[in-house]
C-alpha cells in the first residue's frame, strides 16, 4: 500500500526539526519560568509535567522566528513565545478531557494520570501563566499583542465547541470544517505570528501580512495532519495511523471523499466511515478508495497551493523584512512527515 | 437554638442588595455583552445562562465603587466590572465541577444541565470574554489592570488547588485556611477594588489602600461565610445550612473549634465533624459546642474586626476620595443574612 502512495509525497524528508537553537532557547526558557511554580505540588507537578513531556514547539518558533524578521533579537520575544507555548498547552489539556484521549505525545494525558478536576485546572494555571509570560514580554505594543492574545483564547474555544458539535451531526459540509479547524487550531498559529511581528514593531501592513503567512501554513498544517493519519505508517506517526477514521472523525479527508467519490466508490466510502469496527483491512480499503477517487490527490495539492501562498506572502512581506527563516520553516513544515 | 444565637447578629439585616443603581447597570451591560455571543449554541448558550441566574454581583459593584472613590464615571469602568464577574463565574463553573456541586444559586450547575466537557468550554470562554472586557476598558493603566488581572487568575488556581490538597490532609491549621481562602476567594475581591483604583487613575499608594479595603472584606466575608453555614436558617442561606459540616470541609469554623476546644467538648466536636451521617440532630449538638465554646462569637469578633480595620483603611484614603459608598457597602456586606 505504501508504494502505491509514494507519489503523494514527492519531497524528500528531513531528518529533524531545524531552528535548534530557537528550540534550546525555548525549552531552556520554559524550565527556567517553570521552576518558580513549585506549590501547589497538586497543580505544579502535573503542569510542569505536561510542558515537559516535550512537542514541537511550532507556535513558540514560529513568533521568534517572525519577530526575528522584523528585526527583535530572540530573547527579546522569548516570553511572548512561551505564552503562546503556554496557551496551546493549555488547549491540549482541556481537550484531551472532553475528547477521553488517554495518551498524548505517548505519554499519559494529565486526567488519565492523575483525574479530571486535576487537568481541569492544570489548563486554567496555564492560561494564567502564559498571560503572565505575555505581560512581562518586552516587545512593542504590548496592549495589541494581550488583544491578539485574547481572540485567540475565545476563538479556540468556540473552535473546541464545534468541533463537539460536529461530532453529533450529520450535516457538516467541507466549508463548516475549514471555519472549525480556523479556530481551533488556525488561530493558534497566526496569533504566534501576529504576536512576533507586533513585538518587533512592524507597521500593521506588515502584521497583517505575517499573520495571513501563519493562518496559511496553520491551514496547511492541519489539513497535512487529516493527510498523515491515512498515508504515515504508525511508526512515523507516533500515534494509530487510521485513529481519525476508527473514531469517526469528520476530517479534511472525509470531508472531501463524500464531495469527490461517487456511486459505488461513495457508498462503499460511508459504509466504512459509519463502520463500528473498522480494522486493518477496512483502512487499507478506505485507503484504495481515497487514493483511486483522487481525495488524496487533492488534499496533497491543497497542501502545496497553501504552502505556495505563504510563499508568496513572505515575498511580499521581503521588502523590509528578513524572511528567510521563515520561508526556511515552511519548507521543513511542508515536508513533515509526523 | 435560634434564639440562643441571636446575640451574634446585633445589627439589624439590611432589607436588600444597595447600589441598586450599580446592579441594573452590571445587569444590562453584562446582558448587552453577552447579546454578540450567540454561536456556537453549545458554548454559548451554557455561558448566557451561568451569568443569567444572577448573583449578588459584589465585585463589579466594587470596581464601580472604587473607580467613582477615585473620581472616574460608571460608564468608563462597566467593561472592567463585567470583567470581574466573568472571571469570577469562570471560578464557579470550573469549581462546581471540581466539588461536584450540582446546584449553584437554586438552579442546576453547568455540568449537571448539560455535561463536563460543556462546563469546562464555557468556562475556559468566560477567561477570554472576560479577558476582552478588560481590553476594552476605557480607564488608566490598562496594563495594570491585565497585570492584576492575571495575578489573580494565577491565584485563584492555586487556591483552588489547596481547598482540594485539604479535603486529603489531617494536618490543616488555621493559617493555612486563611492562605488558602485568601488565594480562592479574597484574591478576587481586592483585585476588584485594585482594579477599580487602577482604571481611576489613583496613585500607587492610594491603590494599594483600596486593595487592602477589598482584601479586608474578603477576608470577613469569607469568615461570615463559614457562620453562616451555622448561624443561618436555609431559608435565610438558600442552600442548607450545616452543608460544610455535612461535606466535612475545613472552615474557618472547624478549624477554630479544634484550636479552641479542649476536653470533652473537643473529643465530642472531632467525633461531629468525622461523623459519616450529620443530620439536624448532630448540627443542633454541634452548634451549642460551637456557641458554648466561643467559637462563634470569637469567628463574629474576628469579623467585625476586619470590617473596622477596612473602615479605617478607607479613613486613610479620605483625603482625596470620596469614599462613602465604600463605606456604606462594607456596611451592607457586614449585616448581610445570606
Amino acid at each position: 500500500m505504501k508504494t502505491e502512495l509514494q507519489h503523494l509525497r514527492p519531497l524528500p524528508v528531513l531528518p529533524e526539526n531545524p531552528f535548534q537553537e530557537e528550540r534550546e532557547a525555548i525549552e531552556a526558557h520554559i524550565a527556567e519560568i517553570l521552576s518558580r511554580y513549585r506549590k501547589p505540588v497538586s497543580l505544579y507537578e502535573p503542569l510542569r509535567y505536561i510542558m515537559g513531556i516535550g512537542g514541537k514547539r511550532i507556535r513558540p518558533i514560529l513568533t521568534i522566528l517572525t519577530a526575528e524578521a522584523g528585526g527583535l533579537p530572540m530573547h527579546k520575544v522569548l516570553n511572548a513565545a512561551v505564552a503562546v507555548e503556554l496557551l496551546h498547552n493549555f488547549t491540549l489539556v482541556h481537550d484531551d478531557i472532553m475528547d477521553h484521549d488517554l495518551v498524548r505525545r505517548g505519554q499519559p494525558t494529565i486526567h488519565a494520570r492523575w483525574d479530571e478536576g486535576t487537568a481541569i485546572l492544570a489548563g486554567d494555571a496555564l492560561i494564567g501563566i502564559a498571560y503572565r509570560c505575555l505581560c512581562d514580554s518586552c516587545g512593542e505594543d504590548l496592549p495589541g499583542q494581550v488583544r491578539t492574545f485574547t481572540e485567540a483564547v475565545v476563538e479556540v474555544c468556540e473552535g473546541q465547541a464545534l468541533d463537539k458539535e460536529f461530532e453529533e451531526s450529520g450535516k457538516v459540509t467541507l466549508a463548516d470544517y475549514e471555519d472549525m479547524i480556523a479556530r481551533k487550531t488556525g488561530r493558534l498559529i497566526c496569533m504566534s505570528t501576529r504576536i512576533g511581528a507586533m513585538a518587533a514593531g512592524c507597521d500593521p501592513a506588515t502584521v497583517d501580512l505575517l499573520e495571513r503567512y501563519g493562518a496559511l501554513i496553520g491551514k496547511a498544517f492541519q489539513i497535512q495532519d487529516d493527510l498523515l493519519d491515512y498515508l504515515s505508517t504508525t511508526e512515523e506517526l507516533g500515534k494509530n495511523v487510521g485513529s481519525d477514521m476508527a473514531m469517526h472523525k469528520k476530517t479534511f479527508v472525509t470531508l472531501k471523499a463524500l464531495e469527490l467519490l461517487q456511486g459505488d466508490a461513495l457508498k462503499r466510502c460511508r459504509e466504512l466511515l459509519a463502520a463500528r469496527q473498522a480494522g486493518a483491512d477496512e483502512l487499507r480499503e478506505l485507503r484504495t478508495l481515497l487514493v483511486d477517487g483522487g481525495v488524496l490527490e487533492d488534499g496533497r495539492k491543497l497542501v502545496d497551493s497553501l504552502f505556495g501562498e505563504a510563499f508568496d506572502v513572505l515575498d511580499e512581506a521581503d521588502a523590509g523584512l528578513k524572511v528567510e527563516a521563515l520561508r526556511a520553516y515552511a519548507t521543513w513544515l511542508l515536508r513533515r512527515k509526523s
